[in-house]
Order: structure tokens, then C-alpha cells, then sequence
């Protein structure tokens, strides 16, 4: 059982149907893709107009009939995939895979749940099949790039949150204390809310400091979170300057001894000489 | 018709036209672009004025006036120049060109269209002329080292703006569910306005979380948001370095046509011939 | 009694104590320092429920004998610390020593002051101790990267921040002078520290210009801010690339004591001695 | 008349009074440079303190006569600076110079002009002088640095702003048309006001688009401020790097013709030899 595939070869319509709906390549399997996009682009315009109280009154049996056709061809599609595969289990428990299985539930779910339809909008993370229909080779590299730059962060950006994490705690509690319930932080978490919200910049001002203090501590805190902001970027800045260099080898001319060869190098670039 | 220049030399008449209208050199031309300069800003200020209630109130008659003669005059200068040049629509179709046309356009459609005359800030565009007046080479130099930066980025902001926006949607999307429509998140396409305007840490406040559920996926969304803001800034960092450095040289290897040699390089690093 | 340890050692008791409440190699003093880290967070998340109203309103006297409860839990735990070592003034005034004081003085604070038992929340940086259980290396010494990168970027910082003191200062008292004290600049103190929420892009909106010549200054201030966000963040990210390259090691030369000597460095490169 | 300091040498008188009151060396000089420190900042305290509504009733007259002595001492210290130079005009017109006189003109103008008197706090600049008191030499470098980063990026810096002025131009133009003076975009100055707010992720609140096609373009508009924050990151930090870097030299080592020798390096760190 270690190589199944040359045990058991996939019979015609099974590779067949792969052809079609996995891969790309072939004029069939590229009409699939795009009319998949435009099925679940449309699905998706559908969710987030029923959410629309205006559009909902007026049109709600056609968003209803709309969301189901989607639903039910996107669960045939589903059941499609899982037949045109040798191994369902592993596909099913891929990263498309979960996905294409969230992507329906919500519906069936709505019948249990009322308004748990809206999540359906998880569809869009189907739409990263795009990238493999339009063989944007160049945007694979570079999201590899930034997705190895952030690995590369992980230890520090860890870090990082912890220390703002529990300055977020010790922030939100003080304020609790100096500003009280009267003035809008009604509780702990509420101003650790609002510490959160000032520490990032965004300042809603839904909550606010009005006494004095408070709005001394504000400031402080204001002005800390202006150098906390340089941290993260610091640290990605330079994990993707690193992980986007091409590199220099230690390698060393043969003939002429130069140094500072691009990893890529056959030849000396001062001399000519074959490395 | 290849090389029209030299079939049909250019009358005396439309070489001194060009001269003063296109060109800054000599003291006609620069007294003809000031001349202009002037004319744009003042009509700028024209429509930001027509906008105020106050002014519009009492100066609406002389601001009408002003409006229409600076238009009379920007659609003559448009004149001018289409027959001062041998390839009118080459011109026509040119940035600046279309900048020009837009420029008169939403006078004459203000009498079809009320208000679309505030459209004429368009007019700013013109003032890009300003930098070869001022010949500010200095500028110019640097605005091209930021345009190579950013082009260079594009694949990397790309990726990035499309992963923001499908997180802006399942984010809205599940706030829409948290907190739904009696907390000001009245609809998706409300919630995802919501998103946008936490994840860039503008933060309105016009629509907050008010729910404790909601209030703690905010503070995440906000704390995510943190370290997304560093990657757009860690691209461009690292693309303005690359683009202000001396770098890469331009040449292509005469045997095997690879580029990307370093500026002090002899020999192709490839194939070991002689640049 | 320069050196206490070979003077008297420490008697088997003492010793045994040290190991299960100091260390985390044994499993007697991993176990205790779970059970440690379960308390710690427990009696936070007590702390903050008892500020919610509605959970206060009923569940008042449990929470209140649960903070009782962890107090006592938490200065036994700190007698038993200073019994363990062998000089307890040492570790009463070391950082740990002294959070783990301050974590339980609120309570018995709570008595005279009400309200004082919500300053618990500092027990938080116990929490900090979960780095030696986990043997977390690798987290260590990036914290220790990020801690010597914003070390070394002190004097900039603090020159930067006098700046932003200066301005934000100035910027408060003309804004009071043109907006006034019916627009909401109440006094310069408050006016500061609308700069402050200005210049820092956090911009809560409970305090906002409302004149024209207050939103043109409150314009620029804003413009400048976005040059200034760029200062720290350039700081942080200069440093924080130097802390994480092998760089320059902490030789110093035997002739003439000069450091900063490449970490390839064989002779010093002021005088030429061999390092 | 060229080197006047030869021709007639100061009298005792005068350099004894420059020495106290420009100089910091000795005992008198450093006394005297503390004691107007602190009268600075109590003078600067006392204006914000008389802004406020509620000290301002019950200690007017205090205040009053606090300010009208400090303004008096510090005429005086004028007068005396004035005749402590050599040069008086070459002092007056000195950063330092009209820095001195400005912080004495408010309160005689606000016999003029009521209000006036809190232009004041221009006497923080005078505090800038601390930095030569407390000899921190390391920290004028620092500000050298930045100072020096800061110039070296002017071209690309107005460049940006260009760009940023004009699209802020005209997406308040367009934004005034698109939601309307009921809406709050009042007139195309607010919207151009809206729309600086919205681009620094500062997010007032105070305007915000109501309308759906209002909302997508600021969300449009948000997500362009997200990627334009980035650029005067980028640009800053690439000039400090460059301005703090010691450089490497492009030196030989006559005896081991090693290379990458610092700029200040006498001897190869490799093989000791005299470069």
C-alpha cells in the first residue's frame, strides 16, 4: 500500500475528470476554473446584498433560490472533487479542501441557525485557486517571499505581542482605576478595549479619557505606542531585505582571486574564468 | 508617412507657436508657462471658493463669470496647442493631453450637470508642468527613483493588497454576525467599511464594536492590523534602497543575452564572455 | 563573608525549596511552577471579572474570597521564597522580587483604599517567568536582540522625543489661541493633548478643529506627522539590522584599549597589535 | 573693521558677563544657566496653568504678576546678552537671538491684544540651550544624524508631498460631489481637510462619508494611505542608514592586500601592517 498509484491506476474518467476540474492546462479545465470564479465571485456579491436591509426586503426569494443554486453546485463540485481524486481523504483534509467543505455548510446550517448564511463569505479564500488559473509564477514567488520573512519573524514578532500584550493589561487597568466607570471605562476589559485601540493608532473614540490624569496617561501611552510601531516594522523590514537578497557566495576566483560572487555565478565576472 | 518631420517641414508660424506653448527655454516660453501656472491655481481656488456656502451667497454672480473665462481661456490654450504640434492626436491621446481636455470639460457639463464643475480640480494635474519650468532635474530624479521602487513592488503589493482585501471581507463579514445590525454594523458591505477603517488604523469611530465579543475580535483585528502595516512598509524600504543604489547594471551579455550583471562586472558571470 | 556559600552552606531543607521554587529542571519544580502560572492567570481573570458590573452585582462574595484565597496563596508563596534563598535582601530587591511584592500589596491595600485590589492586574509580569519553564532559548534571545537594538537607539529616541515634546507643546498653544475655548480647546493643557492624539495618528475626535484656520494648522500637523512616524520606525529598523548581524565584537586591544574591532579583526586596526 | 576683536579688545566687565551668561564652564556660568532653566519652565507652567478656566478664576492676579516678573527678568537677560557680545546685531539675528525676544514680545502684545500672552510657550525653545549645559555631546551627534538624514531626503520628501497634496486636492473634490454638503463635506476645503485626516490614518470622525459609493471610495482611499505611509518610512530610513553608517574604505593593505578596512583604520586588522 506504500505506492498505491502503481497498484491500482486511476481509470480513464477519474483522470479525466482531474484533468478538468484540478488542473489548468487544457482548454476544458481552463473554462471549468474561470466559470468556477465567476460562480463564486457572484455567490458571494449574492451573501453581502441579502445583508442589505433594502435589497433584502425587495428581492429576498431570488437572493433565497440564488444561494441555494450556488450551494447545491458547489456541493456537487465538492463531491466531484472528492470522486476524481485517488486519495479523498487526503484531498479532504487540505488546505482546499476544508475550505471547499466550509464553503457550503454555512447554507445547511441556516436552516439550524438562522443568519450563520453570511458566513458562506469564506468563499472567497476559494478564490486563491486564481493564482494557479493565471500561472502568476511571479506572484507565487513573492508571496513566498513575504511568507518566508514573516516565518522568519515569528520568534520576535512572538515576543513582541507578548510585551504588548501584557502592557495592554497593566495600561488598561490603571486607567480603570484613574478614570472609572463615569467616564466611559466601564470595566477591566473595556480599557484593556481601549488600550488596544490607542496603543494601534486607530482611536475610535468611543471611549475616551476626560479627566486630567487620564489624558496625561493617554498621552504617554500615545507617544510609547509611536516607538512601539517602529518594532514590528523594523523586524519584517529586515527579515524580507534578507530573505529577498539573491546572496553573495564566499566563492573566490581560481585565477584572479576576486571575491564577492553572486551565488548564481558560473564564471568570474572580472576575469572570465569557470568558477 | 514614417518620418513626417522631414516630408513636410513645419511652418514658421507653428515652430514658434510649439516654442512658446511646449517649451520653457526661452523668455517667452517661461513668461507664457508662469502666466499659466497662475491661471490654474487661480481657477483652483475659484471652484474650492464656489464650494463654500458663504462665498457662493454673495460672490456666486463674479465666481460664475471667472469660472467661464478661465474655461473660455484653458479651451482656446487647448486649441493652440493641438495646432501647434504636426501630430495633433498624438498629443490628444498624450498624459498631458487628456489632462488638459478634462480640465474644460466639466464647465461645458455643468450646464447638463449641476455641480460636476467641481470636478475642474482636475486642473491640479496641469501643475505637474511646473517641474520642467523650474527645471528641476534634482526632482525629477528622485520622483524616478520612487516610480522604480513602486514598480518594482508591484507583484509584492499585489499579493499583499489582495490579501488584505479577502481578510477586510471575512473579517466583515463575521462582525456582521457578531454584532449585528442594532450595533451600527447594518449591513456586510458596512462591516467590511469597518474593517478597512480599523486594519488601516484610521479608526472613525462612526462604527465601533459595542458587544464584548465584538469589542475582543476588534482588539485583534487591531493587533493584526499592527504587524500588516509593517509589510507594505518593509517592501518599499527595501525597494528604495535597492532602486537608490548603483546596483544593477543595464547591460545584456553579447553571447548569451542573460542580464542582471553587477555595474563593475568584465565578464558575464554566465557564460564567461567579454561585455 | 565575602563568599557566604563556602562559609556556611546552605542546610538540605533550604536547598531542597530552592530547587522546586527557583528552578524548573526537577519535576517537582516544573509541577510547582504550573501550578504557579494557573494561579497567576486565574486570579487576573478574577480581578478583572470583578470590575464587570453585572458579574460583580452577583457573584460579588465568591470573587471576593477568591482574591483572599490567591493573596494568601501569593505571600506564602513570597515567605517561602525568602526563606529559600540564602540571601533574601538580594531577591527582595531584585526585578522579581519586587513584582512579586507588589502582587500582593493591592489586596491588603484594598482595605484602606477601595478599589486599589484592581492594581492586582500587575501580577501579569509573573507571567514573564514562563520563559525559563518553557526553556524558551530561542525567545530569549530575540527579546535580548529587540532590548539591545532599542538600547542603542536611546539618544536618537530621546532627541526624538524631546522634539515631539517641543512641538506638540507649541502646537497646543497656538491651536488654543486660534481655535478657542468654545470649540472644545478648553485650556492648553487640553490643547496638547489634542496635538498628541494628532500627531500620533490616533485622532480619537473627542476633541477636533472646528474653525477654517484651525483645520488648515491641524492639516499641516497632520502632513507633519506622517513625516515624523517615519523617524522612530527608520531608528528602530537601522538598529535592530545592526543588533541581529554578527557585526563588531567586544574585543578589546591589549596595547591601546580601543574597541569596535571587527569580529574578523587578528590585529588592532589603530596600532597594530595582535588582538 | 574686519577683525574687530584685535582692534579693541573687550573690556573685563563684558567678558566676565559673557562668560556667565553664554558660557557654562564655570562655577558662575553654570549657575546662572540652571537658575534660567528653571525659570523657563515655571514661566512656560504658569501660562498653561492661567489657560485653565477654573485656576484662572481663583488665581488671576497671582498669575498675572508671576508672568509680568518673569517677563521683566527675562527683558533683562536680553538687555544683558545684548551687551555682552561684541556684535549685538550678529546675536539678535541668531536662532538664539530671536528665539529670546519672541518669548518677552507675547506679554507686552497682550496689552494690545488680549490672548496673545499664550504664544508664550515659544519660551520652550529657549530650553533647547539644555543640551549645552549638561555637555551631551552624544546626543547633538544623534541629533546631527537625524538632521543630516533629514536633509539628504528634502527632494524626495517634497516630491512626496507633491503627490500627496494634489491627490488630496483632488479626492476632496471629488468626495464633496460624491457625498454632498448634508453629509458634512460641507465644502471642498472640509473634504480636502476630510481627506488629509483619512490619508494619515489620524480618522477623526468628525466628517465621515454616509454614503455607500462615498464609503467604497474612502475605503479605496485608506487602503492608497496604507501604502503611502509607507514610502517616507522608506525614504527616512534609507537616509539614516546611509548617515550612521561609518563606512568602509576602500583602502588596500600594501603587505596582505586585504580590503573592507574601516575609515578610520591605521594598521590591517589582518596582518598588523601600517596602511
Amino acid at each position: 500500500m506504500i505506492t498505491p498509484k502503481f497498484e491500482r491506476p486511476a481509470p480513464e474518467w477519474q483522470r479525466k475528470l482531474h484533468e478538468i476540474i484540478f488542473e489548468a492546462d487544457t482548454p476544458a479545465g481552463k473554462a471549468f476554473d474561470f466559470a468556477l470564479l465567476w460562480c463564486i465571485m457572484l455567490s458571494i456579491l449574492a451573501v453581502m446584498l441579502e445583508s442589505v436591509t433594502s435589497v433584502r426586503a425587495q428581492y429576498s426569494a431570488i437572493l433565497h433560490i440564488i444561494e441555494w443554486a450556488f450551494t447545491l453546485l458547489f456541493t456537487l463540485e465538492y463531491l466531484l472533487r472528492l470522486l476524481s481524486v485517488q486519495r479523498p481523504l487526503r484531498y479532504a483534509v487540505s488546505f482546499f479542501g476544508i475550505v471547499d467543505l466550509l464553503s457550503i455548510i454555512p447554507t445547511y446550517l441556516s436552516i439550524l441557525v438562522p443568519g450563520s448564511q453570511y458566513l458562506l463569505v469564506i468563499r472567497i479564500l476559494r478564490l486563491l485557486r486564481i493564482f494557479r488559473i493565471l500561472k502568476l509564477g511571479e506572484y507565487l514567488h513573492e508571496a513566498d517571499t513575504l511568507i518566508r520573512a514573516l516565518r522568519a519573524s515569528r520568534y520576535k514578532i512572538t515576543v513582541f505581542l507578548l510585551t504588548v500584550v501584557t502592557l495592554v493589561i497593566i495600561i488598561g487597568a490603571v486607567m480603570y482605576v484613574v478614570e472609572g466607570e463615569a467616564n466611559g471605562f466601564t470595566d477591566i476589559p473595556t480599557s484593556i478595549y481601549w488600550a488596544v485601540v490607542t496603543l494601534t493608532t486607530v482611536g475610535y473614540g468611543d471611549v475616551a479619557p476626560r479627566t486630567v490624569l487620564g489624558q496625561a496617561i493617554a498621552s504617554v501611552v500615545m507617544l510609547l505606542g509611536y516607538g512601539i510601531i517602529a518594532v514590528p516594522t523594523g523586524i519584517v523590514t529586515i527579515e524580507l531585505a534578507r530573505a529577498s537578497q539573491p546572496g553573495v557566495s564566499t566563492q573566490v576566483c581560481p585565477a584572479c582571486a576576486a571575491e564577492g560572487h553572486d551565488a548564481d555565478a558560473v564564471y568570474c565576472k572580472y576575469c572570465g574564468t569557470h568558477l
